[in-house]
């Protein structure tokens, strides 16, 4: 069977229905959209989206594409290239646990631009979406850990296979045609972690979304691949992985899926840190609790929180996102764990300088995964505490669909796009009786 | 130094001047922009441009930019990606023989579209010619071997940064927005071998010049890259190399060229097969030899050419371009080993057929690499042979200028553009005293 991954992907790309997909999976990926424009609002205004938009202007085509948040048009690889890049510049969209790949910013973009092209469904879309990000999830698995591990930012190498997935899908490929749209994605994988921190990671999720619609409409138009992409002895899978597991991008197609486990962040930091911020959202609100009264904090939990978060100094908003010297500061001061508090401004505060140095971190042996302590002694000796086990947005306490609505009240407010939340949210929980998607974007543009 | 490998590069990049280069290096220069004209101009009408045309005249911006004998116009970045693939789509270009990389078509067509957008002269061309080819090729020798026998397409993996690093040179970044240029490069880099042999090669080669003219254009516009794009942890040199030579990427620089090195084709073949064509061709040009009374044929010569070339079955004309038997057939028939010698229909013609099953491919232990003896058996038991041992376009018999042209004048016969080659020659040698190279392009356009 390793001769016919490829192949046998394809096939069941081709043949799969959203009829056959169990409800519950087709709600899941209405979450994961919300959740994308979500993140897409928060970050279409930020710099590196305006220093993209001057250079990408001046050779876009037919400005029939729209962008999420702005007044701007784009042609449709651009756009695709665009809203990838604000859904996930702030890191705050949903994570695969398995690979760390951020699964919608690369497919939803390149089939919300698609649709601006050609008219389809909000079912068709549905379908293509969960099929595309199936896709790059189980190339993710087949490479994990060691691909991430190596440098390969995953989002970016792993997402152009699933845009170029759902994009095949919606064009209507046939099996050998999906195949040759695998293969001219895979001769655009990229994405380098190195690159994480800086502008240039947007540069490679962007390419991600606009390469893999690329990849589908070249191969519509006869731009032939080779057979076997992925398991080809020069091919994607042996060239970026150490001893990639062939198997797993496509055993149990059809009957596991992975968007079923896709997870959404609840506050823009580091996972490790979501029990640190809830335990200290919880002392902040003590009746009677005065911050400036505060003598220590210790923080407490298991030995990953230490070796990741344990940063007293930081400079920038996204080191303080891995800071949970910084995350306990601000949640005492401000009572909130939003981009606010975790921008490069908050980190230069007098009072978040002058706390943050207040606070350790500490392994407790005993801690579970996942938990944390927080102990605050004041000037006066009082004691408060919280201790948290299941943070939300762990798989165990996933956000409920409220949750990411707040989620997208919040951001869109933080990224001032001056738009009303409430018609997005609707349509989005309403895309599997939308006729035309593009009116998803009439909605979310400006 | 380790840690300086991008700035230090970078700030060579910023300082280096024409005039400080030798003048054999400049006419090099010209040299491999002509050859690379000469190989778009042969795949300018070949179906892979035809069928990229058709799905990228849809979103292409502004037609600014000229197509190497052709009359469509495009977006500058368009442009420079479909250039790039008609001067590589035959492998038919220039080779840099230590890495293997196809120097010219990422770095001549980004900086010839960005001369249809910015005016600059053809002295500035060529110093951001040599500089980027520079760049592509030192980046390929720091992690050659290892790196292309891995499975990535060199040319196109070392290629976008040597794009970035010629545009950015005309667009006159400083050295901070040149290591920027670099590491949006290096969150493009990409292209596997697994598609070589497929039309999906020509996507890695067409953005190999579009993305590193974009990388650059975007670190122009502020769009930042991290500080150590090529020799970080998890940067471009360590993710896709076991064990890089970072000194090779910087050492002498300034005082040592790569393009120097480089090599044009006289045959469009696998080079282990020059010396077997020259032989051929020399005991075909034998007076009263009568190909139809041959009786057998065989070629000896070291090792690799077996191992390379011992193909007595082929199906396709890019197989053909690596088969000794066909490569022996065609030249003793039709007494030339042009691209038409070289196509899907020669292959199937029922004469080559005939011949192709009459040779034979043995090693010869004592022969040095690079030589071959070919020794024809006639009906009437005459013997004719032929002994070559350094074959046109090694480095030891390097093409003349005139070679050069004449490839030139064929190709683009070749290629059906219809269009004069005199004057794009004539103008490629005075590149040097051109005030703005936009006026090349309207001689090589339609």
């Amino acid at each position: 069977m390793n001769n016919r991954t490829s192949m046998g992907l394809a096939q069941f790309l081709v043949s799969s229905r959203l009829e056959e997909m169990p409800d519950v999976l087709i709600h899941e990926a209405k979450r994961s959209i919300l959740n994308g424009f979500a993140t897409a609002f928060a970050g279409c205004n930020d710099a590196v989206m305006d220093r993209l938009i001057t250079t990408l202007s001046e050779f876009s085509g037919r400005p029939l594409a729209s962008i999420t948040g702005r007044k701007e048009r784009f042609d449709v690889l651009t756009a695709a290239f665009l809203n990838a890049v604000s859904t996930n510049v702030f890191d705050f969209d949903d994570t695969h646990p398995n690979t760390i790949i951020h699964p919608t910013a690369p497919v939803s973009p390149a089939l919300f631009a698609l649709g601006e092209y050609q008219t389809f469904s909000g079912r068709s879309l549905l379908e293509a979406f969960i099929l595309g990000v199936e896709v790059e999830c189980r190339i993710g698995n087949a490479i994990s850990p060691g691909h991430y591990k190596r440098g390969w930012h995953i989002t970016s190498s792993c997402g152009v296979f699933g845009a170029a997935a759902a994009a095949g899908k919606i064009l209507g490929l046939d099996a050998e045609r999906m195949v040759w749209a695998l293969g001219n994605a895979s001769a655009q994988a990229s994405g380098l972690v190195e690159t994480l921190g800086s502008m240039a990671k947007s540069v490679g999720v962007g390419n991600a979304a606009r390469n893999g619609l690329a990849a589908a409409l070249m191969a519509n138009d006869g731009v032939e691949g080779p057979n076997r992409p992925l398991e080809g002895e020069r091919g994607f899978l042996k060239v970026t992985s150490e001893s990639p597991n062939f198997a797993a991008v496509v055993e149990n197609l059809g009957n596991h899926w992975e968007l079923s486990k896709n997870t959404y962040k609840p506050y823009p930091c580091g996972v490790v840190l979501n029990p640190v911020i809830e335990a200290c959202l919880e002392v902040a609100k003590t009746p009677g609790f005065d911050v400036s009264q505060v003598r220590n904090v210790t923080i407490s939990g298991y030995s990953l929180l230490r070796e990741r978060a344990d940063r007293p100094m930081v400079e920038t908003g996204r080191e303080a996102q891995v800071s949970a010297q910084h995350a306990a500061a601000v949640c005492l001061l401000y009572k909130s764990a939003s981009l606010n508090e975790f921008s490069d401004e908050a980190v230069h505060r007098k009072d978040v300088l002058w706390l943050r140095k207040k606070v350790d971190v500490i392994v407790d042996e005993a801690a579970v995964a996942g938990a944390a302590h927080v102990v605050v002694q004041c000037a006066d000796d009082t004691i408060l505490e919280a201790k948290v086990t299941h943070a939300r947005g762990d798989a165990e306490r996933p956000l409920s669909d409220k949750d990411i609505e707040d989620k997208f009240r919040d951001l869109i407010v933080y990224g001032r796009s001056g738009l009303d939340p409430e018609p997005v949210i609707d349509a989005i929980w309403r895309l599997d009786q939308i006729e035309d998607v593009s009116d998803i974007m009439v909605l979310a543009r400006r």
